[in-house]
C-alpha cells in the first residue's frame, strides 16, 4: 500500500470548479446584469444554463433595488450610452452599500476615449474582478499585456485581473493561473466574451474567493467552448451547443479536458 | 348504432386552440409589441415562427402610428425605463381610441417598487388579458396567489387574469381553465414566458373571446415546449426547437399532448 | 481544340462574389452597424461568421470615432428612437469626412410619416447603397416599385438601389442584375432582411464597386438561405443554419445554386 500523490493544480482546479458550478445550481444567485444590448440575450442564456437568475434592468429608478436583492452584479461597457453611463454610478454605489461583489468587463476601452476614462474611473470603485482583452488592458493600465504588469495593476486596484486571449492568465498578485482551454469558434460569436465574464460573476456570487472564481468562471466557459466546439458545424450551431455544454458540465469534463497551469 | 360521446373540454380546447392558430396562419395579424430589451428577439421569432408579423418600436413619435396599424398590443415590463413608460402610455391611448385589445405581462413587478405602482396604474387602463406569476400576482393585487383571488381580480379588472405557474390558471371569473402543460426547461431560457403571453396576443388579434385567446396561447405554446423538449439537449438547444415547434404544432399534436381541465 | 465559351453572367457574378467572400474572411473589415434592438445580436453574429467585425455602439459621444475607425457604416432605421437618430446624424458626418462609405435599409419607412421624412433626408447624404422592399420604395420614392422607377432612383440619388422581394433587383441605373435565389423561411424569421445589408456593408468594405458589392451580398446571402433551408426543420432551426452557411458558402456552392440574371 503506497500514498496517494499529491494532487496536481489541474486536478484542483477542476474539482474546485466542479463544486462551483455545483453550488450556483443549488443556490441559484441573482445576478444583476449591466450589459450591452447586443450581449443581453445571449448572456441571460448563459446564467440560466448555469443556473443563475439574470436581470437586467438599466431603469436609474429600480436599479439599486434590483442590486440590493442580487449576490453579484456584473458592469459591461459594450454599448455604452447616457443611460447606461448614470445606471452604473447607481448600481456600484448601491452594490458598495450592501456589500455585494462586482465584475468589470470594459468592452472596446481601447477604441473611444470616454470610454477608456470612465473605466478608469470605475477601477477605483473596487471592483472584485475585471476581465479584459489585451488591447483593452492597454489602453486601461498604459501598460503592455504581460504577466508581470497584470500582476501589479491587480495588487494596485486590490482585484483579480483576468487578461483573455489564446491563454487566459488569472491574477490578483499573489496567485497567477494561466487557462489554455477554448476554441476559435468562441470568437465568431458576438457577445461570447460577455457571457464568460457574465459566468465568472456567478461563481463570485457563491465563491468568496474572487481568484478561484475567475479561475472557476473561466475554465467552466473555455471548456463549454471544447465541448461545443466538438458538436457545431459553424458559429451559428456553435453559440447554441456552447449554452447546451454549460448545462450540462460536470466534473468529469472538467477533470478530463482541463489544461491550467 | 349510437350517440357519439359528448366532446371533452380537453378535446374541445384542443379544437379551438387549433382552429385559433389557423387563423393567425392565415389571417398574420400584426402585433405591435412594447418589451424588454432582452426578450425582443425571441419574442418577434416566436411571433413570425406563429404566423403573425411583430412590430417593436418604442418611439414615441410613431408609436400611435404603429398601435394604429396593429390588430393586437403586447405590453410587457421587463426592462422598464422612461423611454418604454412614455412609449406604453402613448400606445394603450392609442389602442383605446382605434379599439385595438392589448395584453399585459408586468415582469418583475415584485422586484421594484416604482414598477409595481406603475402596473397598478396600468391594470385601471382595461387590459384585455393580463398574465403574471405568483410573485407578480401577489405584489399587484396585493392577495395570495390562489384560484379564488384570482376570479375576484380578473372580475374587478373586466379582464382575463393568467396566473403561470407549474399550472396554469386562466379566468374571467365566470370561467376557469388549468392548464399542466410545459416542460422544466421553458423556465432556462430567457424570454420564455415574455414570448408565450406574446403567442397569447397573436391569438387575441384572430380570437375575440379573450378567455378562449389566452388558454389558446397558453396551451399551444406550453404543448411546443414539450416538443421542444422531446428533441432538446439542453436550453440552447431547447430554445430553437420551440421555435420549430411553434411553426409546425397542430390540432392532432394539441389533441394527443393537451392537459386541460 | 476548340476556344471556351465565354463566361456566363451567373458564372461571372458568381466567381466575382466567391472573391468578395475571400477578401472578407482574409481582412476581417470592421463593421461598425447603427441598428435596431431586435436585429443588433443576429446582424453581429451574420458578419462575424462572414468574417467581419462588427460593432454597435450609438453613443453620441464616440460613435465617431468608431465610424473613423471602421471600414464601412450601415444605418437601419428599424426601431428610430431619438437616441438613434442623433447617432445616424454624427455617424453619416463622419463616414463623409474620413471617406467611409455607407449602406441605408430604410426598415418600415412605409409604417410611419416621420419615419418617411427622415430616411429622405437621408437620401441626401449619399448613401452608396440603399436596400429597400416594395412598400419602403414607394414610400421614399413616390412610384410604384418596379425596375424603370429604381433605375431612375439610383441615377437620381448617384447610389446602388436594391429592390428586395421574390426576385432582387439590382442597379446603379447603368447595370441592373436580378437574383432569384432564396427561401421562404427567411421571412419567417426577424431581422433576415437586415442582417442581408449588413452583409451588403462588409462586401462594399472589401470591394470598391457597390454595384458588385450589393449584387455579391445579396446572392451570398440568398444562397446561404437555400443551404440552411435544405437542413432546417422550422425557423428556429433555419435561423441557426444560415449563419453557419454564411460561415461556410464557398464559390462551389455559388456556382452551382446561383439563380443570377
Amino acid at each position: 500500500m503506497h500514498a496517494l500523490a499529491p494532487e496536481s493544480l489541474k486536478d484542483q482546479q477542476s474539482r474546485l470548479t466542479g463544486e462551483i458550478l455545483v453550488r450556483i445550481r443549488a443556490k441559484r444567485p441573482r445576478i444583476h446584469c449591466i450589459t450591452n444590448a447586443v450581449a443581453q440575450n445571449f448572456t441571460a442564456n448563459v446564467l440560466l444554463a448555469a443556473g443563475a437568475i439574470p436581470s437586467m434592468t438599466l431603469s436609474v429608478g429600480e436599479i439599486a433595488d434590483f442590486v440590493r436583492g442580487a449576490d453579484a452584479l456584473l458592469v459591461n461597457l459594450g454599448t455604452f450610452d447616457q443611460e447606461r453611463r448614470e445606471a452604473v454610478e447607481i448600481a456600484i454605489g448601491s452594490a458598495a452599500e450592501s456589500g455585494r461583489p462586482w465584475v468589470l468587463d470594459p468592452v472596446f476601452v481601447d477604441r473611444s476615449g470616454p470610454r477608456t476614462q470612465f473605466a478608469k474611473a470605475l477601477m477605483g470603485k473596487k471592483p472584485a474582478i475585471v476581465r479584459l482583452n489585451a488591447a483593452e488592458f492597454t489602453a486601461i493600465a498604459n501598460a503592455p499585456a504581460a504577466e508581470e504588469p497584470l500582476r501589479r495593476f491587480a495588487l494596485d486596484h486590490g482585484c483579480v485581473a483576468a487578461l483573455s486571449g489564446a491563454v487566459d492568465i488569472v491574477t490578483d498578485g499573489a496567485r497567477t493561473g494561466k487557462i489554455e482551454n477554448g476554441d476559435s469558434l468562441m470568437a465568431r460569436v458576438t457577445a461570447m466574451g460577455c457571457a464568460g465574464t457574465a459566468l465568472v460573476a456567478a461563481c463570485l456570487a457563491v465563491e468568496s474567493d474572487p481568484w478561484l472564481a475567475t479561475v472557476g468562471g473561466l475554465l467552466a466557459f473555455a471548456v463549454a467552448g471544447e465541448c461545443a466546439a466538438a458538436r457545431a458545424r459553424g458559429p451559428g450551431s456553435f453559440a447554441v451547443e456552447i449554452v447546451d455544454a454549460v448545462a450540462n458540465i460536470d466534473s468529469e469534463t472538467l477533470l478530463t479536458r482541463a489544461r491550467v497551469s
